[in-house]
C-alpha cells in the first residue's frame, strides 16, 4: 500500500499546492519559446542528490514496482541525459561531498573537505555569488543542515566543511549591498545559527529576514528573503518522520517566482536530498528508498514548474555514490524490493529502539518493524550482539548496527561495500533550455560550466 | 607503463590494418548523409558488454588514469547516451545473460535461461533473423563460446541457454536458402562444433563455408561465410594472453564490408565482450579492467569504421551488472587503479598455479605476479588455505579463490557484493543514424524495438 501512495502524495501535493500557488506564472515565460536564444536568461533549479548513484535510481525504481505488474515511472525517467565522473583534486579518485559540491558549484575541482575553495584554498566564484552579482534571485533547500557541505559550497568559502558555525556565520553576514548571498534558504541547523556563543536569529530578523522554523509558518510565508531552519541538525529521515523535501522546493520555487514576478530576474535554487548519502553511509537500504523518494518528490514538483514556466533549466545529478550500494548480494539471482518497503524505520531509530530495551524485548520490538522473514539463526545473531560487560555504549551500538545491516541485507539481497563513498560516475538529468549541453559523458565540472555561462 | 600502451595497441591495430583493408569503402556511403532519411538502411553494430554496468566503465576510466594527470578519455566517452533497465519477465529483478540478450536481440522480455524464446517458450524473430530476411549480411563476435548465451539469442531459439550442443547444431544447420543464418561468427566454442558424437566442420566445409581455428588463418581469409573457432571452449583472458575482441570485430567488419561492397546490402554485427561478466563473477578486478580494455579496442575498431562508413549505426550497451563491483571498500575514500593495474594475472590462473605449487613456493610464485603491497597478516591469510587433509580439489581451489579477492579487495579498495549479476540500470551508448532514438532512460527491449524497425 505505501509504496503505491508515496509518488501519488508527490503528485498531488505538487498539482494541488503549486496550482494554486503558481496560478499566474509570469507572462512572458508561458509565451516564449524555450531556446537558449531567449532574451532572458533561463532559471536554474539545480537538484544534487547527495551519494545518489545509478544504484539509487534503480532501487527506488524497483521498490516503486512489483513483479508481474508494469514497471513504476519515476521523475527521472524523461529526464536522464547523461553520466559525469566525480573525482576530486586530491590523492584519491574518491571524492567527498565538499569536494564535488565545490566542483558542482564553481567548475573547479578541490581537495576533499574543501567549501567553495580550490586546492590552494583560494575561493572560486560559485553558481550562486555569480547569480547574485548579475541580480539574480537564488536560494538553496536541503534536507541536512544548512550549513552541511553541499549548500555551503554554493554560498560560502572555507577551507574545511567541519567549520560548521563559520559557514553559518557566512551564510548570515555575507552581504550583497541591503541583500544577503540567499533570498531563500531552508533545511536543518537551527543549532548552528542559534547557538550558545552566538544567536543570529535576532539580528537577522531585525535586518529584514523572515525567520522561520516551521512547516506551517513557512507555508504561510508571503516575501523573500526567508531562513527556514526545522531542526537543530538535520531533518528528520522520510522513514522516520513526514518526507519534507518537496513541501520545501515548493515553498522555495513559489517565494522566488513570485518575488521574479514582481522583479523580472531569474532565479537559481539548489535543492539538495542530503540525506540519501547518510542512509548510504549507514548500509541502510529502506532509509536510502525513501529518502530518494523524498528528492524524487521534489524534482516532481520542480518539473510541474518547468511545465508552467519553460524557460527553466532543471539539472539533477549526484555528488558522488555511496556506499557501493548494489542490487543483489550474495550469489542469489534476486533483489527483494518488497522486502525493503516492508521495513518501517531506519537503522538509526532501530538502534536507538533497541539499546533503550533489556534484550528479552528486542524480537517483539524489531520484528513489527522489520517485518522480514529472518531465520531463527539470524534472529539469533541480532541477540547475540548483547551488551558486553565494559563495552562502550557506542561499540555496541555499532555493533547492534552491523548486525542488522547484516540480517537485512541478506535478506533483502541487497549488496553494500563501504560506509564511506566510491569512485563509479553518477547521473546527469536536465530539462529545459541548455539541457542539450548536458547530454552524454561529463565530468563534474562541466556541469557547474554550462551553468555558469547561463548566468548572465 | 602496461596501462598507457594499452590503448595505443587498439588505435594502431584499427588505424593501421583497418586503412589497408578498407582503403575503399561503397562509394555511396562516404557521400550520403547519415540521416535516418537516407534511403538505404544503416550498417548495425551491437556490442554488448556482458555484465558491463557503469561501474566497469568507471573502472576501466580510472585504471587507465594517473592521479595528478589528465584522465584518459574512453571510446565509450563521446558516445553515451542513456541507461537501460534489464530485469526479465521472471520472479526476480535480476536478469541472467540469457533472458537479457534475449531482450535485446527480440524486444521481448523472458525468463532466466531462454535463448531468443519468450515466457511460453515460443520463438520470437531476432534482430539478426529479421535482417536475413531482408537481404542483410549478419553476424557476430564473442570470447566466450559462440554457442553462449549472448550470440545464442540473436540466432537460435532454445529453452535452456545449457542446451550448448543443440545449440551449435542450430548454428550449423539453420539454413536460409543456400545460406546459413550467419554469414560470420568468431569467438570460441570449438569442443561444441568438432565432438565426440558430432563433427559439423567436414560438412560446413563441403557446403562452402570457410572454417579456421587460429587468428593468421582469419586475417587471410577473404571470402564469407566463415566459422572461426578459436579455442575449444573460451578464448582466454585478456590479462593471461593477447586482447583478441578488436582483432575479431576488425576482420569480421572487413570482410562484412567487403561482402556490403559486391551486395549493397546492409550488415548487421553482434559483438560481445562475454568475459567482462565471466571476471564480474569471479570478483577479479584486475581481468575485468583487462577485459573492459579488450572491449573498448573493439569499440575504438567499431568507430574508425563508423567513421568511414557514416551509415553505420553503433550501440553499446550491458545485458547487466555482474558481481556487484563498486569503486571503494572498508570505509576508506580511495580506489587503488594502479595496484589493480600491477596484477599480472587472472584469479583463474593464479589459483591454478597456487595449486600446482607446494606451500612454500606459494609466497614467490604469487608476490610478482599480483605485485601488492599486502601486509604479514594478508599474506599468512593466504598461506592458512593449505589444503586440509580430508578436502575436496574444488572446494580448496575456491578456498584459495576466496582468500585471494579478500586481500585483493582490501588492497585495492574494490568492492564486491555478489558471485552473481545485480538489478542496476546499465549504459546505452549510440553514434550514427538512429543514435537519437536510445537517448535517456531505456528498457533494454526499447534497445531491440529501436533496432529491429531499422531492418527493412
Ligand atoms: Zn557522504
Ligand atoms: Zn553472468
Amino acid at each position: 500500500m505505501f509504496r503505491r501512495t508515496l509518488l501519488i502524495t508527490a503528485l498531488s501535493l505538487s498539482l494541488g499546492a503549486c496550482a494554486t500557488q503558481l496560478a499566474e506564472p509570469p507572462v512572458a515565460d508561458a509565451a516564449k519559446p524555450a531556446t537558449a536564444a531567449s532574451k532572458r536568461a533561463p532559471n536554474i533549479i539545480f537538484l544534487i542528490g547527495d551519494g545518489t548513484g545509478f544504484e539509487f535510481i534503480s532501487a527506488y525504481r524497483y521498490a516503486m514496482s512489483e513483479l508481474g505488474q508494469p514497471l513504476a515511472s519515476t521523475p527521472f525517467d524523461e529526464i536522464l541525459v547523461g553520466a559525469a565522473t566525480t573525482y576530486p583534486d586530491d590523492d584519491t579518485w574518491v571524492t567527498d561531498s565538499a569536494a564535488s559540491a565545490t566542483a558542482l558549484a564553481t567548475g573547479v575541482k578541490s581537495y576533499n573537505g574543501a567549501i567553495g575553495v580550490d586546492s590552494q584554498q583560494h575561493p572560486q566564484q560559485t553558481l550562486m555569488e555569480k547569480a547574485r552579482e548579475h541580480g539574480w534571485h537564488t536560494g538553496a533547500v536541503s534536507t541536512s543542515q544548512v550549513n552541511h557541505a553541499t549548500p555551503a559550497s554554493f554560498f560560502t568559502h572555507h577551507s574545511s566543511r567541519k567549520m560548521y558555525n563559520e559557514i553559518a556565520d557566512s551564510f548570515a553576514s555575507t552581504r550583497y549591498g541591503d541583500k544577503w548571498s540567499f533570498d531563500v534558504l531552508l533545511g536543518g541547523g537551527m543549532s548552528y545559527f542559534n547557538r550558545e556563543d552566538k544567536n543570529w536569529l535576532p539580528e537577522l530578523e531585525a535586518q529584514g529576514m523572515t525567520v522561520v522554523d516551521n512547516y506551517q509558518q513557512l507555508d504561510s510565508v508571503q516575501q523573500l528573503p526567508v531562513l527556514g531552519l526545522f531542526a537543530p541538525v538535520a531533518i528528520p529521515y522520510a522513514i522516520d518522520d513526514e518526507p519534507r523535501l518537496a513541501q520545501l522546493t515548493h515553498n522555495a520555487l513559489r517565494l522566488l517566482s513570485s518575488a521574479q514576478t514582481q522583479s523580472g530576474e531569474p532565479f537559481a535554487l539548489m535543492v539538495e536530498g542530503s540525506k540519501i548519502d547518510w542512509c548510504g553511509h549507514a548500509n541502510d537500504i529502506a532509509c536510502a528508498v525513501h529518502e530518494v523518494s523524498d528528492f524524487a518528490q521534489a524534482l516532481q514538483v520542480a518539473l510541474d514548474f518547468q511545465k508552467q514556466n519553460p524557460n527553466t533549466l532543471i539539472v539533477v545529478t549526484a555528488d558522488h555514490s555511496t556506499g557501493g550500494l548494489t542490487l543483489g548480494q550474495g550469489g542469489e539471482y534476486a533483489w527483494y524490493s518488497e522486502r525493503v518497503m516492508a521495513i518501517e524505520n531506519s537503522l538509526e531509530v532501530l538502534v536507538a529502539g533497541v539499546l533503550e530495551r533489556s534484550r528479552d524485548e528486542w524480537r517483539s520490538y524489531l520484528e513489527p518493524r522489520l517485518n522480514l522473514p529472518l531465520s531463527d539463526e539470524q534472529w539469533q545473531q541480532l541477540l547475540a550482539t548483547e551488551m558486553s560487560g565494559s563495552e562502550d555504549k557506542r561499540d555496541h551500538a555499532k555493533r547492534i548496527h552491523a548486525a542488522l545491516v547484516k540480517v537485512i541485507s541478506e535478506t533483502t539481497r541487497t549488496g553494500w561495500t563501504t560506509s564511506g563513498h566510491t569512485a563509479v560516475d553518477v547521473p546527469i538529468m536536465a530539462i529545459g533550455p541548455y539541457a542539450d549541453q548536458l547530454r552524454g559523458y561529463k565530468d563534474n565540472t562541466d556541469i557547474a560550466k554550462v551553468l555558469l555561462q547561463i548566468v548572465r
